[in-house]
């Protein structure tokens, strides 16, 4: 048997709910495909923070480093502001291990109706490919002359070339394996200075991976084709915060956010890679057992296919589309009165 | 009679096919309403840029500073450079004019069916209020090391108390005329510093203006509520950015960029506003008298209620609304065969 070291940080609400869930997923499918999983469970959440005043341990990205992946829950808790749970937790993983490729696959799967007309199961089945650690996220930026007339917020949107070219060569080799199509994010036709540079090393980019057929809209009007026309889609990169809305507005489109999956990678594998469904910590629901536990099963299907296993991944995803076709088994937010545990 | 002189912008493209359409419209208005209108039209567009190396004249905004408005078609051509074609004659109207309001009406009409099986007509009716000046569209930014492997480009966005107020200030009245309800849009859960700050001065305003009930969403999870449950909205606030994504983004759940209008608003009217379709210059089209005119004639709607109408633009409004609900008069983006002068 291959053993694979796992990091599972489950975080807050829901978080405690759907790991264990994705945890048993994982297990079983290690039983009939020769693998073995040694997990080692981190407490690292908002209420860590209220009782020891830090989301993680300052050594946190060291105890994680020698895992082969991690599998994150959600984070965020009522009275605790985003930007603790976030800063001094998921973003300083992703940047730390140079998670720069955050990938979120998106399908319209039979029995989870699309809130669009037009879009029946398998219509619907695109990636959005989103540039992780720069962007218009950062830390440059600040406030200027607090509570005064005159006062004012900036921020500095940062794209490197390095940065940006090597997150596009990922879409453009996955959209190799994949439909040979992609469509590129911009905003070139406003006045941001990063979206021309974008633009360009696009171009670069296509140029060295002649097979994909590629063009580019403005996220504004993308927005719109992902509602007016979301079949025609394959591989989408983006931008950080383009990324970000994109993949949200296309789980959407799907049907529901609680089944939508992501993978941070590092694709080097100089550092282990980060796997959480996109759904929240929803506060709302927590502790009442009726989580869905799709997004980080799903999520846990990526991080098989990312260590290799990629039948095994298919397997799992496989299992989901036939729950959702062929039972009647649904959480409440996809209308049904399933437990996570069903 | 009231008079009001008009400064008419067909710009390129099917500008100038809709604009000729939009001021019929605005005739008939003004023989029932017993108003007047003088018009000067303007030949700024791309096709002088060609010729004359600019889009407008230097002295151009001087030339419209004495009109009571401004309706502009749209810009854009094949091999023009959006950069040159925007910063040379839409931008520099809306900052030099201190249109800071772009505001942006979208409804569900009857006759025409939104993408989203749960919107029936008057399910959807909302307005997008974009800060249309300042934010994370600037002049401050650009590229440094430009082809070395350290090549980086940057955009700083700014975010202003007075420009935000004022934007805000806006949005609430509106709200307290419409509905009573207003939705910020934010970003304050990632690195982005200016997203607090924006979030405090909606606190702030909301204070002042305690009869509007208001909520703050993560724009990420507010493009997903849009094709989710749009019916829940009435007046969305957002910044620069995140109000252009969002507008087109509503325009395509009700059913059709062409019908969208849009008024860039200088509300102290210390300056002439400016009014405009939200769809774009549409070359593959242009010339064939096949282009959807309303959203020309609802931005010149917007334009009778911003000088003082609001009965008149009210009875355009309805003839829109009847158009598409007792006929089939539909040009070809709504799959109809009419012509603009149809
Ligand atoms: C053309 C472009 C600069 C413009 C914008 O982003 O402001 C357009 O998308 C709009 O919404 O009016
Ligand atoms: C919580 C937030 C910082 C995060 C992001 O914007 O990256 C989330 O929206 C996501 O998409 O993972």
């Amino acid at each position: 048997t291959t053993n694979h070291r796992i990091a599972l940080i489950p975080g807050d609400g829901i978080g405690n709910e759907v790991i264990p869930a994705a945890r048993r997923v994982l297990d079983a499918v290690a039983a009939r495909h020769g693998l073995g999983f040694t997990y080692e469970t981190f407490d690292w959440s908002c209420e860590r923070y209220l009782s020891q005043g830090a989301m993680m341990p300052e050594d946190g990205l060291d105890r994680l480093r020698g895992h082969d992946a991690i599998l994150l829950g959600a984070v965020g808790y009522p009275g605790v502001p985003d930007h603790v749970s976030l800063w001094g937790l998921l973003i300083p993983i992703r940047r730390g291990f140079q998670q720069y490729v955050n990938l979120r696959p998106i399908r319209v799967f039979e029995g989870v109706p699309s809130p669009l007309r037009g879009a029946g199961p398998g219509d619907v089945d695109l990636v959005v490919v989103r540039e992780n650690v720069e962007g218009e996220y950062g830390e440059i930026g600040g406030r200027l002359a607090r509570g005064l007339p005159e006062e004012m917020a900036v921020q500095e949107a940062v794209f490197t070339r390095k940065g940006v070219t090597r997150v596009l060569d990922y879409a453009f080799s996955l959209a190799e394996r994949r439909g040979g199509r992609l469509t590129s994010a911009t905003k070139s036709n406003g006045i941001i200075h990063t979206m021309p540079f974008w633009d360009e090393l696009v171009a670069e980019r296509a140029a060295a991976h002649p097979e994909v057929a590629w063009d580019q809209e403005h996220i504004d009007a993308l927005a719109a084709k992902f509602v007016l026309d979301p079949q025609r889609f394959d591989v989408v990169v983006a931008s950080n915060l383009f990324g970000d809305i994109l993949s949200d507005l296309a789980a959407a489109v799907a049907g529901s956010i609680g089944i939508a999956p992501a993978a941070n990678l590092n694709p080097e594998r100089d550092f282990p890679s980060m796997f959480e469904p996109v759904h929240g910590s929803a506060p709302d629901i927590a502790g009442r057992g009726i989580a869905n536990p799709l997004g980080a099963i799903w999520s846990a299907a990526m991080l098989l296919d990312h260590l290799g296993h990629p039948e095994a991944a298919t397997r799992v995803t496989d299992a989901i589309a036939t729950v959702l076709a062929k039972t009647p088994v649904r959480t409440p937010d996809l209308g049904g009165t399933a437990t996570t545990e069903d």
